[in-house]
């Protein structure tokens, strides 16, 4: 089938699946857990073939991890997220606003889905499921593209998935498996039909597809999140907190790449200390002076900072550290070099925090906790259907709001424009309680 | 200045003027008002300059009326729509999610700028006062870009109001007005810097920067509304709805340009006529057959319809007009032929109206009221940013939640991610009444 086919075939799907009640959309949801369930060991078979090919090409050992959906209770996580999404709340249909405009003229803005969704993924198997229960959950239509490397786990996944919707109220085409002989990039160009791309994927996957596609990405590439210690921080948290935020999961996106410290703050060598015996290497601006002890004594740990050095998500136990004049220097600094992921700021001093908290144009800014926290579990969302670093619709950890917009309804007695005006009907403009 | 140094100075500003308390925003926009109200003489005269060229270069009568600053009370109208602005409630700053994750772990989702505006306007130069004040209310950093004809209005607006923010807190850059010397296609490639564009102009205008730039466009190029007219329709309100909905208006986006009736309505000739009488011209699709009587008597206002014509926006005195079978019929051919602007359905039957309202994939639905109240003064929001067709963050008639998305704040005192977990912490996800 041709890329515009696939797509066109999802938007008509996309506003049957629209209309279906949330008791049909989890019933579909509860029908692709029983298929899943039930297909399991076909469905590792097949992953196996995918593992042994991996292994065979010698993919990376943590790429081949990724893949392999027999480990570390995997199978059995994917199955139960399909049910806590088909038991969350229902996102559509949520009137936001309503308002009277005239005498039987009623206004109502209520949340819909946003339309149909192409999702590309690499070697993650898991996120089949995952993303076929989102997408039927909050009623869009979605084109799920797989990497190469799972293609085995992958074509088994969608005879299960597209067998368990047959006997539901779902239509054909509302999730769509497109195997590799397909193209991306012609499935990129069909903005005319589908509405938001979400890549589920490295860094190079997110940045390709944005470079590469006229339809709103959501997502994000980079996580560049930065600390900023101000000159009375309290010493102890400050460094719980840059140790957590670096150390913790240093491959994470939400993970801390910068440190910046306000030149008046005394106890910087405490600080750096705590991070190299965490196994941390500094990349020290110039600007920044240590004492010849320190630098002696973490010799093997201390690189000097290069301009580049804070522009970079290192994604390893590797930070860029820098002193700067003020807070304001310190905001300059983030707002100018940070992905708009999450920044920190560490102090004791609430108007400065706050001061912090309002100047920083990230999703997420961060008063003395660890950027550790953004992530949508955490924030409570239920599910996390990524974090956006997008500046529209829906910015930081996502839950399923990312997957939904509105529409204005508005119900009326035949009212037309040109009864109102000068010397005719005025608009009543009076929220409806 | 190069089109870098513009993006990034407007960045930069954009981080400061967020900042700012909402008295401070609104103390510009007096400013703003005073200024351009003292050197009404002077911007008339410049204006004056533009409407002369305007004519020499034989620019159509319409257009030369849009570029006329002196007409209509326009001068006044453009002042009293600052203060209209400054007196707006604040739209950033608000609170819209309040959770505790932790005994002091707060999450606040708080509304924020979306940050730098690209604004690309044609012909009418009351949109310079207008947008900078958008802009400037909503914390949004904005670079201004007008065309060729009303340059002598925009350099002396440009002075005026650069003047009037230089006594108020606004830092330099964040209002920049851009010449025509500098080359749009350079301003649309910043898409590092700016986060959004905003075309003021014609459909040809909003097409050519969608097809040229990868930042998101807020507004619309086309407006193709439909309306159907189900079976049991009262005529007598069909007649007067559809009237409206074309006539009023018929070169406004939310002017309907589509006419579906469900084959079993009876009155076909009734509604064709009303319409015919009212001076439009029909464009009959050969599966809808009229009387002899009917053809003979609107002979000059009936011509058959071709495909085409129910893809387009005639924005003039013409409606292409078809019979469809059914309910979802109608739904159908409009989710694929409109452009996700307003589409109506006429009918008694709420069960069936409300499966409409469901079914459309488009900002506005509406039933039994006129499409020309697709319309943010007409929906309340006291002023209009534009009208999105978009499927994402905004759709429909904007008020300045259009220039607003949202942050989360945290704050904590210390909390860190891996004192959670199993025999550790839980998350109290409690929500902050």
């Amino acid at each position: 089938m041709l890329a515009q086919d696939i797509a066109q075939k999802a938007l008509l799907a996309s506003t049957v699946l629209k209309t279906l009640t949330n008791e049909q959309r989890s019933q579909a949801l509860e029908n692709i857990y029983q298929g899943i369930k039930s297909l399991k060991q076909e469905i590792l078979a097949a992953n196996k073939l995918d593992c042994d090919a991996a292994q065979k090409n010698q993919l990376d050992g943590p790429l081949q991890k990724r893949l392999d959906l027999s480990r570390d209770g995997k199978f059995t996580d994917m199955l139960e997220g399909i049910r806590q999404v088909a038991a969350l709340e229902d996102p559509i249909g949520k009137i936001t606003l309503a308002r009277q405009l005239d005498q039987g003229l009623d206004l109502y803005r209520v949340t819909c889905p946003v339309g149909v969704l192409l999702v590309i993924f690499e070697l993650r198997p898991e996120v089949i499921a995952n993303i076929a229960s989102l997408a039927v959950k909050s009623g869009n239509a979605a084109i799920l593209k797989g990497g190469r490397e799972s293609l085995q786990t992958f074509q088994v996944l969608t005879q299960v998935i597209t067998r368990a919707l047959n006997g539901t109220e779902v239509p054909e085409g509302a999730v769509q498996l497109v195997n590799t002989r397909e193209e991306v990039g012609s499935l990129l160009a069909q903005d005319r039909y589908i509405d938001l791309v979400i890549p589920r994927g490295s860094n190079a996957l997110v940045r390709s597809i944005k470079e590469n596609t006229k339809i709103p990405v959501l997502g994000h590439a980079d996580g560049l999140c930065s600390a900023f210690v101000a000159e009375d921080a309290n010493v102890a948290m400050a460094k719980r907190l840059l140790v957590d935020s670096k150390t913790d999961y240093p491959a994470a996106c939400n993970a801390v790449e910068t440190l910046l410290f306000e030149k008046s703050f005394a106890a910087k060598e405490t600080v750096l200390a705590a991070l190299a015996q965490a196994g941390v290497t500094l990349h020290l601006d110039p600007g920044l002076t240590t004492s010849s002890e320190f630098q002696a004594q973490y010799a093997g740990q201390i690189k000097q900072a290069v301009e580049e050095d804070f522009g970079t998500e290192f994604l390893s136990l590797d930070i860029a550290v820098k002193q700067v004049d003020s807070v304001e220097a310190a905001i300059s600094h983030i707002n100018q070099h940070s992905s708009k992921h999450t920044d920190l700021i560490i102090t004791e001093n609430e108007p400065l925090a706050n001061k912090f908290l309002n100047a920083i144009d990230s999703a997420g800014v961060y008063w003395n906790c660890s950027t550790r926290f953004a992530d949508g579990f955490r924030y409570g969302f239920g599910t996390e259907v990524g974090i956006s670093t997008n500046k529209i619709h829906a910015r930081g950890p996502m839950g399923l709001e990312g997957l939904v917009c509105y529409q204005y309804h508005m119900k009326g007695h035949g009212q037309i424009v040109s009864d109102f005006g000068e010397g005719k009907k005025a608009y009543i403009h009076k929220d409806i309680k």
